[in-house]
């Protein structure tokens, strides 16, 4: 264990709900440190507030900035043993410098090169990949090709082993989602290395998984138990898309379907179970209509956001931006959360932790309605 | 109430196990009967056999004899209010006359003439149809239209309101499944009337529901809560077929995802659990190869096999069936069921009671293997 | 297979909903008994009620009349292998003749002589005793000898080895409860003998189960996996008097608890799960305040009721019999039910097919409210 | 928000899997910071290592000298409306300064003069309290009155109102254990005040919650549902010794029951689902037999062992100690924990994060055997 011991340093001060300062305090708060002891009555207020208040800011990111960037690293940093992925992480401005998009969730650009290899690990971390741009890589999932696509969600969930490798002659970057901070945060990463290249170089155009697993309410069955994760490898786009519009397009001829007006929202699901794809990640492709504007929301957990399509602004709290493809948006727990899709519509992909606290119980959602602003 | 009340009759006899025959015995055993009362030990055999001895016997039904007594029915039963369905069942043969394919099942064909309609009413027994020829027919559940083709598996789970429809110039006629045996055993049945026709005329190629729900690994974000059947109002053949074809080419590969060699199958399953469409059937497609013999089999619980393309041979226990498109075989609760296709190979749907023991943790399966001969 | 195959007999009739009598509607008839088949149209109004009309009926069996009976059995039946208990089972006027208190329950009085053993067997049918008087028995389950004695409500789970002993001087009388008639229906019986004699003649106060087990919301950490059954062998009578009379103290002190004024009850629960002690069978203990009338109310599943203590009136539907101690009474699916107790206070002894029912989504309730009266 | 701003900071370095140092590569690094981007290069060896590195040390807290700056706290420290409690909690060394015993689990003493109150209020974080020594104080939860007495583990689950009252003339201090630390890193903290005192004064030897729920394996039938949280507010002492009594003479003959050889443990559970007493906690007494030595043991997730009786050693990887009465350790996650009673033998209190790490289908344990020494 590395980590060097901290000092614990109290302070009497002269307020509200506090005890009055005086030198036999002082000698107490002393005593305190010695022990390494804390009280409630001076944290309180930190760590027990009417409602979240999380160290993480809603931030935005933007994808050319990244790009640009992930392409200059592509000149000077290999990809191998030891670093593993040319990864770039989204580092929350309210979390120290560490490379967490939110308190629970990592989001990064990978970067393959032509022809490059990223050497096959495995960890108990779960991940996804997510498509804006570019094809070209297949990611193997235990040793099953999968091919990535633009607007495909792929997924790697935890202890499958995994490399990707650039089978054309053009650089690929895409999205990685993981819970790195939250399997950071509670001690459970566990780690292995695989070989160092990709093992299968073919390049089919369906994963073997999606051939067992991606057919609508069928189920092997020689596979008939339920798995915590989703067996299948790749979300294609043209399912997703098709889902989206025709969402729309039920609410056009007067059905339910979509969340609210305008807005349908698919989410990425486990068919063995109908639960989240993953047990720590919920992921969900939304489509606003042009001039869309979603219901203000809070949500317990926090969530990132990439546009994949069209533009329009997203509003979190105070804070505003404009948004085009690619730019990742990080929203804090409880934050309230506008988006707004400009007049040619938006599709946007989501990622959440929300799973953590529908398992645990701990979920609560505030949406903005008539008679119920915010 | 209608039952007549039952006098129980009891008989002393000299056998092992049994006490010896006395005038005291017998005037015991008048009492019995005055209280209505039956010793555990006078049935005790047939109760509490070593292994399930089911009164259901296995019997095959030949769809063209089926066909030709509906095409009859068609000519002298209108459809209507009252008896609601043209519906013929299946009466196992060792269930007394009642119209049973087994315990829990009930089979029967159904068959509207052209232009016709069946009246809108809903019943707690869960209810499919499954589509071995034809075409034409739309049944409308809870309002929505849903086609019917060859190889399409429709549900209809228990409260939902429906009817049909036939809106073409030509007669269709398909199989019904339901558990109205188990309902009825088990004093569990609803039924409420709806309209005597189906509102909605329309015809379209699919159904709301399958837009809504159709898309592998989707869900719509809307429509998030778990539910006792799927909202799967089909399973089209396209699909079908599709993750058929995909297993014996896996297998031809070297892959996993077959039940045995040269077998395929698939589940109908319930997205929002991973589970069976409907809380007490389970429905499957299964495709052997030519010349392919499973593995026999006995299991827990009842089934009904149609053949849906190709032919063979079904044996269960000592019986021994040649069966082709459409013929229907009853498989009683563990009896030893093998199926073997010809040299064109053949495509079979099964339904069956599984869910029931499942969920009651009563389910047992025996598979032949080397070394465990029958 | 023993059955008899049964044929199939129609009759056309002159009758709203049914199709004009004909000489060409009665060959139609022919053909579908020669086919064993039968139509919905003659079938639906019994098979599809518009809510359930149980073949079995309402029915009171008094205790002094089962104990004349099993006492004089004792003198003439001997209890040994083949035979395997002397028990007699209630027999529903409704179901033929067959030892059924309802369609899924058995429940019979069972009887041992002084320094008698029941040999040991298990099966896959779930039993329990519950003691409405008496002592000196010992049931081994699975090795564990368990003593019973009055107001105790023991678990035989499926497919636990047990057999009973007498271990005093003095014969011995009790209630069996099991799923006999669900098992042998739906065909899922297994059986297996054990020894003759059971192995552990000790008498504990208490069996190793309860020692284990029985400790208000306490779990041995090595037993941490959920079971289908419950773990506690014997829920001992003075847990139950207590939980029951704190009940009524609660609502006489203004707090919740109690199912209705007057009515306190508790059911015995897996405490592994939360749910009931076994798979197809709930157990309950109710206890009704001098001159207290519970609510009517009608539900899904069949049940049976034995009085514990005390006095008072049982309807069932149209029917209604005054009770006394060790009086059963067989209540049908969605009969209507109300029972009052005496002037002296009433305790019941009650157990169900309920779980099944829940399992499958199946269980519905009506209760009389103000405002909505039978 | 008051949250600061971080700015990354990143250093290129010259070691193994690392891009070589250049003025290009700093230039980049440069780049990712005004981005707020960090690589995944530079982090991973922390971020994903072989098995779980905490930054939270093994430690250990001694009673007496918590108890002592209790006592002083109680002379200068109000308990009241702000400050809301008087509770001083453990800050593992490894974790900055933050009163976090472990990432995830807080654990503090909490001190009340005689005739004091603390405060009514409710939060989402759920509590409970242990009593290692004294008496005197109840905890109103939802307004039911719950006694203190050694040995007792009293549960105040999230969302419910609870305030505390010594109604003695003696002060009294025990153990709080919540789930703050998780509940404020991922931002799901919500707070709410009630009345500043205690409403119901009385000093009922049990609560009310008892009385309905504290009976082995019975439940209300008035309260079927499921819950979150267990609804047992207390689990006495008497029944926590009696079962680690039973456990161990059960095992003196012969049979199954304990951990390992004169190792007993229960866990309280929640009597609904058969699972842990809180969604994010699980609580266990251990009791071990004078010279017992437990088998080494590493887990997933992190705890907090108090000693409640007899002394002895705990090792936590490469560091011991010795333990008596009311001593606290904060075990992390990961770390291999030896437990050795002295010869007058140990119980032990546990409470851990289990529970977040079963519901993720993230727990892991390696428990050392014969043949797999550590």
């Amino acid at each position: 264990m590395t980590s060097t011991l901290s000092p614990v340093t109290l302070k009497a001060v002269d307020a509200p709900g506090q005890p009055t300062p005086s030198p036999q305090l002082e000698e107490l708060y002393r005593g305190f440190e010695r022990e390494l002891l804390v009280p409630l009555w001076t944290e309180i207020g930190d760590l027990m507030p009417s409602s979240p208040r999380p160290a993480a800011a809603s931030h935005v990111w933007r994808w050319a900035n990244l790009l640009g960037l992930a392409e200059r690293s592509a000149e000077l940093v290999p990809v191998g043993r030891g670093g593993e992925r040319r990864a770039i992480a989204l580092a929350n401005p309210g979390l120290g410098g560490a490379p967490y998009a939110t308190p629970t969730l990592w989001a990064a650009i990978q970067y393959l090169n032509p022809r490059e290899d990223a050497p096959v690990h495995r960890h108990t971390q779960h991940a996804f990949r997510f498509v804006v741009e570019g094809e070209g890589v297949w990611t193997e999932v235990n040793g099953d090709p999968v091919a990535m696509r633009r607007g495909d969600f792929l997924l790697t969930p935890g202890w499958h082993f995994h490399g990707h490798h650039n089978q054309s002659d053009r650089p690929m970057a895409w999205l990685d989602g993981l819970d790195i901070p939250f399997v950071h945060y509670t001690g459970s990463a566990f780690f292995e290395m695989g070989p160092d290249r990709v093992a299968d170089r073919s390049t089919p155009a369906r994963s073997r998984a999606e051939r067992l697993w991606a057919h609508p309410g069928l189920r092997p069955v020689s596979q008939a138990d339920p798995r915590p994760s989703s067996p299948i490898a790749a979300y294609r786009w043209e399912h997703t898309d098709a889902a989206l519009r025709e969402q729309l397009e039920l609410a056009d001829e007067g059905h339910a379907g979509v969340v609210e007006p305008g807005h349908a929202a698919v989410r990425f699901s486990n068919p063995t179970t109908g639960g989240d794809v993953m047990p720590t990640i919920r992921a969900e492709m939304h489509r606003l209509r042009p001039a869309t504007r979603t219901a203000a929301r809070r949500e317990v957990g926090s969530a990132v956001w990439q546009v994949f399509d069209g533009a329009g602004m997203v509003r979190v709290g105070e804070r505003e931006w404009a948004v085009t493809r690619g730019d990742l948006v990080a929203v804090p727990s409880w934050a309230t959360l506008t988006v707004v899709a400009s007049d040619a519509g938006m599709d946007l992909f989501r990622f959440s932790d929300t799973p953590i606290f529908e398992s645990l119980h701990a979920h609560r959602v505030w949406v903005e309605t008539e008679g119920n602003p915010e």
